[in-house]
C-alpha cells in the first residue's frame, strides 16, 4: 500500500520489485541531486502502455526492465530543489520534463536530434521513473510549463508530444488524414491535426468506444477497421485519390497495410504504432510505385515537439478533456491498470500529490 | 452602358480603350476557341486592386498596359463550349480558372513552378480578360469547382489563391503569425491561416475600418501599424521571441521593417505585397544576423493552391462572407470602384450573369 | 529479321507479337501523328531488365503486356515531323523523351508530380514503344539534347534518370552514401551520387564482376551482399554511426533488411529496386525507433530530373563510358538479351539508324 | 612583444587593451577551468576580418568591443586540462572549438538553432578568445578533430564552417551557383560548393588576384563585378535562365543588387556578406516577381555544420592549401594584419606553439 511519506526524507514510489507481474509499493530515500539537476515533487502522473507491458511482465518487458526499478515517465510537478548549475527553473515553478535521457555526445544529440539518440535511456524503463513522490531529471530536460496549462494535462505531454510530433512529421496543413488506431495517442492525434491545419481527419479502430470517442474529439468520420470496403470508403471521401497523410498509430500489420492503401500517390505516412513483430508489406504496390514517403516516428523532438504543444494548447484548439476519462488516486493504481486493460479507458490520470 | 448581348453572337465587355483614366463599356464578337480552348460564360467577377491602378492609368498601368484591353482577371462562370481536344470540363460545368497564362516549355513550367514562368502572360493585363460576358481559357488553366463552393467566392479564387499559397509558402502550422497590411488579401489569410494551423494571428493596418473586419474574420488581436511600441507589443505576446512568420501584405517599406523586426530568429516572412518604389532594408539586423528566410510570393501554384484552397473552404473554416463586402450588378461598376477608393468596401464582386 | 525500311512509309518495329517468350521482329506502318505530337526518327536504344522480363514472358509481363506491342523505352532519335501545335522542337532537332505517358489532368499532373500520375501509361509496356524506327510522342514529353550529350548516353537518360531521382530525392551532398544492388542503374547512381556530393558511397552486391565495375566508376568502397560483417564493416567506415543515406536497388528482401541496418537513426533510404514479392520488415528495429525516412522512388521527376540529369553530364563529372559495356546493331537484339541474361553486360545500347 | 610563457602559471596573449587601433602582446595568468570546462593549449590561429575591424577600432568596433579583450576566434589546440563533468574529451585530444558561446536555455538552442542563440556570446569579441597560449572553452563548444585534418586547416574551421553552412543552406546539388565576393569565405565556398555538388561555379569580385585565385581552386568562370555585361554574361552561360543558386558574400550593395539580378525565377540567394548600411532593394523585381527564397546566414549549424565540414575536408575534395597563403609565427602579427590589409593575403594563419 502507497503511503504519505513519512517524512521529508523517504517517499512513496511503485516499483517493478522482481521479474514477474505486478508492482510493489515501496518506501524509499528521496533521491539526492547534483550540480545540473533539479529534484521534482510529482503531482500528476499518466499511466501508459509500455507501464502495462512492465506491470503484465510480457516479452518485451523481460527483456528490457532491470528490477529494481521506480515505472512511470508521464508526469507534471514542482520543482522543489535545483543543483548548483541549474538556471532555467528555480524550486516552486510548475513542470513536465522529457522523459528521454540523451547522451549529449553523439552525432544525433550534436544535430538537433537528440530524440532518436544512439545512447538514449527512458526513465521508468532503464532509469528510475516518476511514480513516485519525487524524481530527479537534468535540467536540459525539464519543461517549465505555461499557467494555461492544466495540471492534468500537462501530466500527459509526453504521449501528447508523441502525437504532436507524428502529425507535424507528417505534415498535415490543408491535408486530409487518416488515423489508424486510436487508442490514447491516436485520439490526442484528431484535435492535434484539425488544430495544426488538417481539413478532414478520418478515424480507424476495432474498438467501437474509442470510435465513438473519436467522433468527439473530432473526426470527421470513423471506421471499423474490419469493414471490407473500408479502403473504397476513403477513396470516396477523397475524391477517388486517397488521403493526403496517413498517421500509423496501431502498430498491427493489417492496419499499416490497409492504411499504405489509402493513402494518395505521392502521400506521406508516419509511423509511431510499434509492431510486437516482422510485418509483410508489398513494398512494390504500396511504397515504391506510389512515390510514398514514409516516416519513422520515436519520442518527441527535443524541444520543437514542446513547444508546438504549448501552441496548441494554448490556442485552445486541443482540448484533452473528453480523452482523460479518469483521474484516480495514487494508491489506486491497480484499479487504474485495470481500467486500461479492459479497454475502457482512454488516458488515465493518478493524483500523487 | 453595360447591355445584355443582343444576340450569342456578340458579348458586353469592360475595356480599356484608350490610355487615359476610366473604362468603357462596350458590344465585342463573343470569341472563338481553338481545339483545346474553354468558351467560359462569365457569372460573377471580382475587383482587384490591380483593375483600380489601370482604371485610374498610374505609372505602372501606362508601362504595362496597351489598350485596347478587356480588364478583369477574378472570375467564375459555366463552361458554354469547349475545343475538340478538351478532355476534363463539359459545356454546364461551374468552373473558375488561373489568370496566369504560362508558356508551357520554359524551365520553370517544366518543374512544377508554372505560376513564375518566364513568359507569364495575365488576362486582363497582358490579354483580354473577365469582365465580359464570355472568355476563352485554355483548358489547361481552368478549375472545376466543387459544388460546395458557393459563387462569389469562386469568383475570387484568384486573391484567394494569393492569400492560401502566401500561408502555405510560409507554413504555418502551430506558429504565431503577424499580418502587415490587411487589405482584402490580407483579410482573407487570417481565417486561411487559422484553418492552416496558426496557433495565433496578429493583423497590423492603419485603416481602422479593416482592423476591426480583422478582428472579425479571426485575428487573436489587430495593432495600428503606426503604434511606436508595435514591435514591442509584438514581442511581449511572443513570450520575447517575436512571432514566428510575416506575412506581409502592404508593400510599405515601413511596415515591411516593422514585420521584419517582429519575426524572431531564425523565423520566415513570405512577401507578398509590391512596393511601388525600392526599400531601404538593414540587411544585416533584418535578415543575416537573424537567419531568417525570407520569400517572394506571386501568384498561386498550379494547382497546389487550388487544391489547397478548395479543402480549405470545403473544411468549413474559412469564412468569405465578411470580406466580400459589396455584390453589385455589372453595369454599377463605376460604384464598385468607387467603392474600392474610398477605402470603405474590402472585396467587391460583380454579377454578370 | 530486321531489315531496312522498304520505303518512307514503313518501318522496323521488335515486337512482343503473342503471349509468349520472346520479340519478333516485323515491318510497320509508319505511325502518323496529331498537332501536339512528334514524329521521332529512333537512332539509338537502350536496353532494360524490363525489356529482358517481357522478352521472357515472365509473370510480371504476362499480367502487364497485351501483345502485340513494340516494345522498348529508353531511346534517342532526331525529330522527323512536328504537329501543327508544337512549338518548342522542329525537325532535325536531337531528341530524347519521357516514356511515361501521363494522364495531365489527374491531382499529381497538375501538381507537378507527373511521374506519379496514377493513369499513366509507359512507352514499350503499355503502348507501342522505341525499338523501331519510327515513334510518335507528345511534344510534352519531348527532351530536346544539349549538343554535349553523347547519343549513347542521350539513349539511356531513362535509367539514368532514375538514379538522378533517387539519388536527388534521398539528398546525398556532404552524406555518405550506400547503395544496395549495383545493376546498371546503381552503377549510374556511383558518379551521380559523387557529382552530386556524396561524401562516400559504398557499393553493395553478389556478383564481383559489377562489384569491380562499381570501384572503376567511383565508389569508395565495395561489398559482397553476402559477407556476414557487412554491416558491421559499414559501421566501422562511418564512426560507429552508419551511413547517412542508402540507395536501395536490388528489390531483394534481405538487402533491403541489411540495408535498412547500415543507415544511421534519422536516416533516410530511398528504394527504387522493386521486390517481386512482400517483403518481411522488422518496422520497429528498422524504420520507427532510428526514426529513418523511407522514400519510394518511381520512374522521373517532369523534369526536374531530366534538368539535373543534363547538368550532371554537361559538368563532366559524370562519365557513363564504362557503364555502357555493349553496342550493338539493331539486328543483333537476341544476343543483346543474351548479354544481359548472362550478366556479363551492364548497359547495353543498340545502333537503330 | 609576445614571448614564451614563463611558467605554466602564465601565458602571452594579443589584446585589445583600451579603446583605441591596435593590439597589445601581454602576459595573463593561464585561466581557470569549472567542471564542465576544457583548456585548451592554443597551436594555430587564423586571422579574420573581425580581427582587422577590431585593430583598426573601426564604428562597429567602437559599439561592440569593450576592452580589455584577448581577441580571435578562429583556432586549433590540445586540449590541456578537463574539468570534472567532461566525457567526450582528454587531455591531448587535437580540437578546434565554436567560438558562438549559446545560452542554451533560449528556444533557438532548445530548437537545434543555437546557432542564432538570442544572447549569443562570441570569443574574441563579446568574451576572451584565442589568440593566447590558452583558452577556456565549455565541452558543449568543442570539436575533436578527425586525424586527417592538418592542423593549419583546423585552425580555419570556423570561416570553412561559414562557407559551408552557407553553401548548404542554399543547397547546390546538381546546381548551377554565383559567389558575390570571394574574399577567404568566399573563395572556400567554390571547392565546398563543387565538393557539395554544384554543376557549375561563378566568381564575381572586383580583386584581380582573388579572381586568379578563385580559377584556381576550382570556378568555373571568374567575372569583374564591375563588368557592365556581368548580369547578361551570366544569363548567357545559363541558358538564359540565370543561376539556380546566388552565394552573397561580399556586403555590397551593387553586388547584392547583381547577385539577385542573376538569379533565375525560383532560385535561391544565401546571404553572408554583412553590409555596414542599408540596403536598397528592388524587392518587387528581385524577390516577389521571381519567387526568390532568401536566407539570412550567420555563423554555423552547432554541429550539423561542423559535421559536413569534416566530411568534405575528409573526402579529398576540398583543398584549403591555395587558400592558406601565409603561415607566420604568432609575434609576426603585425606584419599578418599588414598582408591583409594590402589585400595580398587570402587567409593568414599563425603558429601559436
Amino acid at each position: 500500500m502507497l503511503t504519505a511519506p513519512s517524512a521529508a526524507k523517504t517517499m512513496r514510489a511503485l516499483r517493478k520489485s522482481e521479474p514477474a507481474p505486478g508492482f510493489t509499493a515501496t518506501e524509499l530515500p528521496v533521491p539526492a541531486i547534483g550540480p545540473t539537476d533539479v529534484l521534482i515533487r510529482v503531482r500528476k502522473v499518466g499511466l501508459c502502455g509500455t507501464d502495462l507491458h512492465i506491470y503484465g511482465w510480457d516479452q518485451w518487458a523481460q527483456r528490457r526492465i532491470k528490477p529494481p526499478l521506480t515505472i512511470g515517465h508521464e508526469f507534471m510537478g514542482t520543482v522543489a530543489e535545483v543543483g548548483a548549475a541549474v538556471r532555467a527553473v528555480v524550486p516552486g515553478d510548475r513542470v513536465s520534463a522529457e522523459g528521454h535521457l540523451a547522451c549529449g555526445v553523439c552525432l544525433l544529440c550534436r544535430t538537433g536530434e537528440a530524440h532518436i539518440c544512439e545512447h538514449v535511456k527512458i526513465i521508468g524503463v532503464d532509469t528510475d521513473g516518476a511514480f513516485a513522490d519525487y524524481l530527479v531529471m537534468p535540467e536540459a530536460n525539464v519543461w517549465k510549463l505555461d499557467p494555461a496549462i492544466p495540471d492534468a494535462w500537462a501530466a500527459v505531454f509526453d504521449p501528447l508530444g508523441n502525437a504532436v510530433h507524428t502529425v507535424m512529421a507528417a505534415g498535415v496543413s490543408t491535408k486530409s488524414v487518416a488515423i489508424t488506431g486510436v487508442g490514447s495517442i491516436g485520439l490526442m492525434a484528431i484535435p492535434v491535426a484539425r488544430a495544426a491545419g488538417a481539413s478532414a481527419v478520418y478515424a480507424i479502430d476495432v474498438n467501437p468506444a474509442k470510435l465513438e470517442l473519436a467522433g468527439r474529439v473530432g473526426a470527421d468520420a470513423v471506421f471499423d477497421a474490419r469493414d471490407p470496403n473500408l479502403v473504397d470508403e476513403i477513396l470516396k471521401r477523397t475524391g477517388g485519390d486517397g488521403v493526403d497523410v496517413l498517421l500509423e498509430m496501431s502498430g498491427n500489420g493489417a492496419a499499416i497495410d490497409a492504411g499504405l492503401a489509402m493513402v494518395r500517390n505521392g502521400g506521406r505516412a508516419a509511423l509511431l504504432g510499434i509492431p510486437s513483430n516482422d510485418v509483410q508489406i508489398n513494398l512494390a504496390e504500396r511504397i515504391i510505385f506510389k512515390g510514398l514517403t514514409v516516416l519513422g516516428i520515436n519520442g518527441r523532438k527535443m524541444f520543437e515537439t514542446w513547444y508546438q504543444t504549448q501552441a496548441l494548447v494554448k490556442s485552445g484548439r486541443v482540448d484533452l478533456g473528453p480523452i482523460i476519462t479518469h483521474e484516480l488516486p495514487f494508491e489506486a493504481y491497480d484499479d487504474a491498470f485495470g481500467l486500461m486493460q479492459s479497454g475502457v479507458a482512454a488516458k488515465v490520470v493518478l493524483d500523487v500529490a
